[in-house]
């Protein structure tokens, strides 16, 4: 049996799910691969909790209900308020950690390196790191100890389809389209199926598909983040504003409220009609595309042929096309549910499983 | 620079396909990934060529030229008649070699359990050894210095998503249907377009889609050993004979020639016709499908929905989608091409990188 011992950064939705997903898999994973998981350190944004010697499954479960009614960890039995991240990997860590980033901000990047330099894994679904400037990446991907399954289409392993399959079968990648947003696949559904582009939004934002503020979605920054983490994994040297994004509402419609931007949306309806429906007399519809070709990335809203991986795409799943030498005349494809804190903590977890001995 | 030895069995289309990405992955491997590959021992039916210095390239590329001449390996320079595959692991082999299996034989079996008790990583294309009885399945696999991607798929990563995504995901696998055969995948998309179903097997074997006895495909075995080897990934403990296997004909035309064979098929055709016509008006249609479910695996046609994944497949694209806890509402697809040999030694060029250290 071999212990690994666990360091989290966030304690959000996906975090949670992550430290039920690892009490749940205990007996699982002790007899098929021989590995015991022990946390030995949890922050959020304000608190941590240390305990080198590992906290024990109760301890987990009453910090997961202390957070679920909205408490920070700071303030449970276990928790205090926490300095900085790199000290936490530095007092809690061991050579057998593993490094756990489950936030979404840049901040985690020095304490990634330092675990990393200290010989421990990391695990990333936070995006930032990996997005940030191309040295960053460069720094925290060449140990060979950092795994990122589950920033781009969550526990899809679309990754490790390019670094585990494509990659490291002399494959040569023509060009890669990936639609990696399940709210912005709700929307194009929508619009194929006729329906008005403000009644969408408003019904994506009612669902809780999108952010607070839909234009977080409807820019297409997420999307580029994700298509960047692609291209720099194929190797391809490039930084975001290199990215070309085409966001789903006009310049003017940044700025103002919430509720400013809900109310011009209607202004949009026609054109987007209009857009669906040129479309459709070539025999296509539209989907918001990631694609990558020839050493350059560009995000926006494409038109796809009906028949093909994209246009046959539909509702909210993440779905990846790579056409390569091997798939030339038709890609290989990979699809699913590509978000959610559930099948983000999936492919989490399979990283981590990843990175043990 | 890390050095690996790789010894093959088998110098078939995959075997040479192989051996040729292999010297073209020369410079690519060396700096990504600071591995050399050389080879010190290949085999074909009859004779095999061992050099534990190391075949040159120019060495290498005569032995292919002469097995494309129609030539055994015991006639060229470098070749002799050879004994048992056991004799070569032994002579051949060192710690670090890695065994790659690209026959079609039972007969490898001995072999490829030496060079794993020996420390040496193994590579199967070859689906007979993984398809016997389980305990050999088990003391094959037992090592986890065992791969076999290309066996389900070819290059479409199925056994990675199941090894290295779902199961260490801790992701509870409901249920997995999977279109294994491109063949059969032709025959059914073109029942679906109203051709006649001897019409259909006639073009398959003109364009060389077939084995030269078409009853090879159409029989289902082939895909149930493909079943067989994600059950077995799964943990279920089946044997080939647990497996109903549906074949596209009837028994009485399992005697007799092909070219009996070839005659008689008319006679299903009407049948196959009222099949696709009963499934439309279900808005339904026919695919040949290996479905995993509550432990038991079956092969056979199957109707299934136009709009599911399986339903959407056109061609002879292999396609799997997983049902599980995760991809509960739409299952986790792969899709690609499935077969031939440069995706099938894609497949094992990937997995022989996996097994590098």
């Amino acid at each position: 049996m071999k212990t690994i011992h666990l360091i989290q950064f966030g304690l959000g939705g996906v975090g949670r799910a992550l430290v039920q997903r690892v009490l749940a898999a205990r007996d699982d994973f002790e007899w098929r691969y021989g590995l015991q998981f022990v946390y030995i350190a949890l922050c959020d944004s304000r608190g941590a909790a240390i305990d080198p010697d590992g906290f024990s499954h109760a301890q987990l479960r009453a910090m997961l209900a202390a957070k679920e009614a909205g408490q920070s960890l700071e303030n449970t039995d276990w928790g205090y308020k926490r300095g900085g991240l790199e000290d936490i990997v530095d007092i809690a860590g061991r050579e057998d950690a593993i490094v756990i980033d489950v936030t979404a901000t840049e901040e985690t990047a020095p304490a990634l390196q330092l675990a990393l330099d200290r010989g421990y894994g990391a695990v990333l679904a936070n995006k930032k790191p990996l997005t940030g400037p191309i040295e960053q990446f460069r720094a925290l991907t060449s140990s060979g100890r950092l795994r990122y399954e589950s920033t781009v289409g969550a526990g899809v392993p679309v990754i490790a389809a390019l670094r585990e399959a494509i990659i490291p079968s002399h494959d040569a990648v023509h060009r890669i389209e990936g639609c990696f947003s399940g709210t912005l696949g709700f929307l194009t559904t929508g619009l194929e199926e006729g329906k008005a582009f403000s009644d969408l939004v408003a019904e994506a934002r009612a669902l809780g598909y999108t952010e607070p503020d839909p234009r977080d979605d409807l820019g297409g920054m997420d999307v580029a983040r994700k298509a960047l983490i692609l291209a720099r994994t194929l190797g391809w040297p490039l930084e975001l504003e290199h990215i070309p994004i085409e966001p789903l509402f006009p310049p003017e419609m940044a700025e103002g409220t919430v509720d400013d931007f809900m109310a011009a949306l209607p202004r949009l309806d026609a054109s987007y009609r209009e857009r669906v429906a040129a479309a459709g007399r070539k025999e296509k519809t539209l989907r918001y595309v990631a694609t990558l070709a020839g050493g350059e990335v560009a995000v926006g809203l494409k038109e796809v042929a009906k028949a093909s991986a994209l246009g046959q795409l539909r509702g909210s799943d993440n779905l990846i096309a790579f056409h390569t030498d091997v798939y030339n005349q038709t890609p290989l494809v990979l699809q699913g549910r590509g978000a959610g804190v559930h099948g983000t903590a999936a492919g989490v977890l399979a990283d981590i499983v990843a990175l043990c001995p």
